[in-house]
């Protein structure tokens, strides 16, 4: 990957002393990183191989500090990259025109969890499992649960419009913001809304926000409605035979009316490879067995009040299983058994990028599209030569595809393998779906945005970006 | 109200007979309404006595009539308002420059309900009611249920991002749709998204549709996704000694871990009004009475498909509503009486209308500041000379306030009673609450935006209004 390290657009040499100093001025100086060995890791995040060297790292820790440091960022039209925790898998938080990285690390308090009104204030760097564990020590529930929840950051969620598994009974990151302060690239800061659970006064700019990557403003607070917790949890481990038969059963459990709370798909190799990685790197080896002759699991998830309920439920969703060639159902009747099994599940991709290099994608179709998209794009592998692993959200109709290095040649993974990714994305649109589910676009899927969206749809975002950073600074060359 | 017959962006009078030939072109003579006694009504819809003329009403009945139409509006930059079913309560359908209204009411199918994907495709003048019926009789659910379902197009219902009674367990509109075919003010033809669960492709254009009053395009498909049809239903009736004691509860019920599928409020001259209307207007009176003493009223339903767990749940709401004020609950055990405890809320609205002229207002706060809310209300009313009669959907903080004009001289009525509006709106502001939950801005709540949102938010969203509408044609003057 090319590293752009002069740019028109970066800070001036001839500028840089003094924006400097500003900077100093704005957070202390041992909160402006600029030497390599310090700023080198803000270069980087979970995408590829990716890194591009940022000219300088800011570390604010207050709404106006963020804002003071737009403004200088503004004037000299300095190209300006918010990070969160860099766990991103599409390069959003990357500074692609060096310049500056503003990390929000510091911004990890939780200001308010607010039990009469069901809603919590905190910071966009507070940790998603930090925040999930403080609201359900109050009996509480925060739903989006991406798979980098131990340390990911709040605000990377929602720049991406994080999903996870719980995403096909509550929803996504989306669902549950309700109030953003934002800093805007001018260096105003704003409250998109107010701290309501519906809201018809005017367009909704906490939307828009959400799902932006960090090319609209820099989010400072965020608002989030919560729910009761459920108390009670099935989880089933269901092996099929072939993934087409998995991904039919996953339509069929929705139309006989039973709605889990999670329903993860993977497939025999994503097993085998966590297996190895589980045992060989963490060394805490998985004591799940796989099942003979199954080459396809979902793992299927009940929540609620009332234990007879969910065993009511659970024994439907048996009864719709056995219609497919299925084999024996695995249920986790213990928290650690449940806990062994979405072990597998959360280590899926890391282990796949433990054995290789990986391109990944996370695209969505209609649920029932589900069979076609699966066997089309181990097709597409067959034709272009390169080997896929398949797992993810199947129950909201979003893949993820791990397309594995090995041994292919460089030159081959950088012309053939993305023409092959476009080919899987021309696929997913024609079945109704899109690009991406829930990592964004950044600069990993960005080439293959016209794909999805026409001219018309991309011009409209280009204008919204002008209006909300008109002189191009924040986030440059992500998305579109 | 002012009528701006003559306009400098009107259809200039030079103009008119080229602009007409080309709409009869376009739709067909017998859809182009130019004679005052067909095009009249089209002026109105259900806010006070508010009433525009338009030049031409048009009705197209394809997306390709409404591109070709709106290419001849943008070229001869005639001030031009799509229209639905003309229920809404701020004015936004209203043609307050005169010139073209686009009335939807041809884009009546039904054109697909995917019973594999829970899945709906729609066009935009379809009745909500009649939509709800088809998805119910395939055992689906489709949950944002406003009070004039039987009459207001789903198109009208995603401008404004309509509620209901059940978005409190269920969301509203926003939360439903997932992907929109809209004709942009220019003309051009484009699919906001893609018909999936999960989507971080790009700014989210479906979002900023939804609740942008017709302002930034005319939709004329709707994708929405559905939910299971929850087979059983338990609703009471709560009685309360004052309206506090009744929002003090609400939050009780939340806190305690109950998500009700409705929790509507009303006072007891709501209820009195609605009894007297039923008997006088609809010949069907009331058979339900009142409680001796109680002045505030809650409705609450939860739903589910399991009896027991529903009798338990109810239990525990009769539990926390026995520590407040309360009198005795009345259970609607049959069809027939859940009926009539609904026909009571939802003719409340018509009642008061029929009883006195009205301004309504619709806002919002965190549940926990009802109490606040409707007692600096009442005293707002006191100090402003105004009597109001509150009610709506609480469990989601959001309460209707109508303000009768009663003996309320001209002059007072237009002059005194929108400051104490201006006064009411404050106070919900101050309460971390907006101007409006569902029924949007329009023409009538516009002059008190600022109260909500500063010039900065204005400006982004005057910006995002001339990116998609650069000459300013759709839906003028409204919203900011």
């Amino acid at each position: 990957m090319m590293l752009a390290k002069e740019t028109e657009t970066a800070i001036k040499p001839e500028a840089s002393e003094e924006v400097i100093a500003l900077f100093q001025k704005i957070v202390g100086k041992e909160q402006v990183l600029t030497q390599e060995e310090n700023k080198s890791d803000y270069g980087r995040d979970k995408t590829e191989d990716y890194h591009f060297m940022p000219d300088v790292v800011l570390k604010p820790a207050t709404t106006q500090e963020v804002s003071e440091l737009l403004k200088v960022c503004n004037k000299y039209k300095i190209p300006t990259t918010p990070r969160g925790a860099g766990t991103g898998l599409s390069g959003g938080a990357l500074p692609v025109k060096n310049g500056v990285v503003i990390s929000m690390e510091r911004f990890n308090k939780i200001i308010d969890i607010d039990e009469l009104n069901l809603q919590a204030t905190v910071e966009p760097g507070v940790i998603t499992e930090v925040f999930q564990n403080a609201v359900k020590a109050k009996n509480l529930f925060y739903p989006p649960d991406p798979a980098s929840r131990g340390s990911c950051f709040l605000g990377g969620n929602l720049a991406n419009n994080s999903g996870g598994p719980k995403a096909v009974k509550y929803g996504v990151t989306r669902d549950y913001v309700i109030n953003l302060e934002v800093v805007l690239p001018t260096g105003e800061i704003i409250w998109t809304a107010a701290n309501v659970l519906k809201n018809s006064t005017g367009y909704n700019l906490t939307q828009l926000m959400c799902g932006s990557e960090g090319t609209l403003g820099i989010i400072t607070k965020i608002v989030f409605k919560l729910r009761g917790l459920p108390q009670k949890t099935v989880l089933m481990m269901i092996p099929f035979v072939t993934n087409e038969e998995a991904c039919s059963a996953i339509a069929a459990i929705f139309t006989a009316g039973i709605t889990p709370s999670g329903m993860e798909f993977f497939e025999k190799e994503a097993a085998t490879k966590t297996f190895d990685y589980c045992e060989k790197v963490l060394n805490s080896p998985v004591t799940t067995k796989l099942v003979e002759g199954m080459n396809a699991y979902l793992l299927c998830e009940l929540d609620g009040n009332d234990e007879e309920v969910l065993m009511r439920d659970a024994e439907r969703v048996m009864g719709v299983v056995e219609k497919f060639q299925s084999g024996e159902v695995l249920f986790a009747d213990s928290a650690a058994q449940k806990e062994e099994l979405w072990k597998i599940r959360k280590n899926i991709s890391p282990a796949v990028n433990w054995y290789t290099l990986t391109k990944s994608d996370d695209v969505v179709v209609p649920r029932a599209n589900l069979p076609k998209l699966i066997t089309g794009i181990k097709e597409i592998g067959k034709r272009y030569g390169f080997n896929t692993v398949c797992f993810g959200h199947l129950g909201d109709g979003n893949l993820h595809v791990n397309i594995l290095k090995e041994n292919i040649s460089e030159e081959r993974w950088e012309k053939d393998i993305p023409e092959g990714i476009g080919e899987i994305f021309k696929l997913t649109v024609s079945l109704g779906g899109t690009l991406s589910g829930e990592h964004g676009i950044g600069i990993a899927k960005r080439p293959y945005m016209p794909i999805a969206l026409g001219e018309v749809n991309l011009n409209l975002m280009r204008g919204i970006k002008k209006v909300f950073d008109p002189n191009g600074i924040l986030n440059p060359d992500k998305i579109f």
